[in-house]
């Protein structure tokens, strides 16, 4: 039996493009024969060090506005529609935090499909604890052990360990996806080009 | 008689995204049935005005890297071969005002994929005047006409314009496709939704 091949789908719950992938890479992968591991991390200490203290579609009101018409018509062509939640970003710590609780468990996929639905579909604040708590029960976790569970240090760790990780792979946006033999591809418009290389290797 | 959908393709002779469109829009149009205008700009004031001093690509290193790596994969697929000029970013002044007078006698299309491929596929100065002659003749244009008309007030005052529209628009990047509804898209990885847009109106 062969190994299937595994792409790394690092994403930021405050991010668009990664609502975009996230609703719609499990499919592509699945046609594709990949394996996928989901890998939340944080944009902020990346663009703080490139000195943004904000999204850069905050900083750069053109390329703002591109953006919310670009992620509109892509979600459009996937009968999706995008709504722009009163902040943002958003703060993504907690959501971050849980999601790698759930890594183990496997909810991971599930509740990050449902807190991005609540947060681009519907508009909802993903820093709010009932809102973290509706997208963990649809993803079958129990909210009464995974709240601490995000607040141990051990997910704290795991946490800070994998913006290490993005940092030293050279990941400065999200979504990214990195190949078993370390190729980068940035972008949810380089999903396919990602699952093919991770397939063929080029 | 059905009038063609018409395209704009705004570029920027320093842009590498710009090359990878370049040499490809012609025949990707005229699959899709739409008219092209060559709209050549200049980036460095649009950048300016946000704070950067260069190419973004320089100011932040791993979007540098992952550039030229995208750049090279999808250059490859075309069967081109990139290589990463001395300079980068050039100045592409006098290679802007070539082009746009170069506009109505109908070799601006011709002089900038040759240029293009002088500047990415062969590594060379698109500010030297040789490099500029080589991709004028192989237009088919006259050096000795073109220069001067270059360096004429006409001329400057054209490229000027074309750089306030283009901020008008909301430009921020090159490659920008414009429709004639007014739908930005930008990056040569959308220039099959623009042509689609062109066409269908959505």
């Amino acid at each position: 039996m062969t190994k299937r091949p595994v792409l790394d789908f690092w994403f930021e719950f405050a991010s668009t493009y990664s609502c975009l992938t996230a609703l719609r890479i499990e499919a592509a992968a699945e046609a594709a024969g990949v394996d996928l591991r989901w890998r939340p991390f944080l944009l902020a200490p990346i663009f703080a060090a490139q000195g943004w203290n904000s999204s850069p579609f905050n900083l750069y009101p053109s390329k703002g506005r591109y953006m919310w018409r670009d992620v509109a018509r892509r979600a459009g062509r996937a009968g999706l529609s995008i709504v722009k939640p009163e902040a943002f970003p958003q703060n993504s710590l907690v959501a971050a935090r849980l999601a790698l609780a759930g890594r183990d468990a496997g909810w991971l996929p599930g509740f990050t499909r449902a807190l991005f639905r609540a947060e681009f579909c519907e508009g909802r604040n993903i820093a709010e604890e009932a809102v973290l708590t509706a997208a963990l029960r649809a993803a079958g976790a129990d909210p009464s052990l995974a709240f601490p569970l995000a607040r141990s240090d051990e997910v704290k760790g795991r946490l800070k360990a994998e913006i290490e990780l993005a940092k030293s792979l050279g990941i400065f946006g999200a979504p990214t996806f990195v190949t078993e033999d370390g190729e980068l591809f940035w972008g949810d418009d380089r999903l396919e080009e990602a699952l093919t290389w991770a397939k063929d290797g080029r």
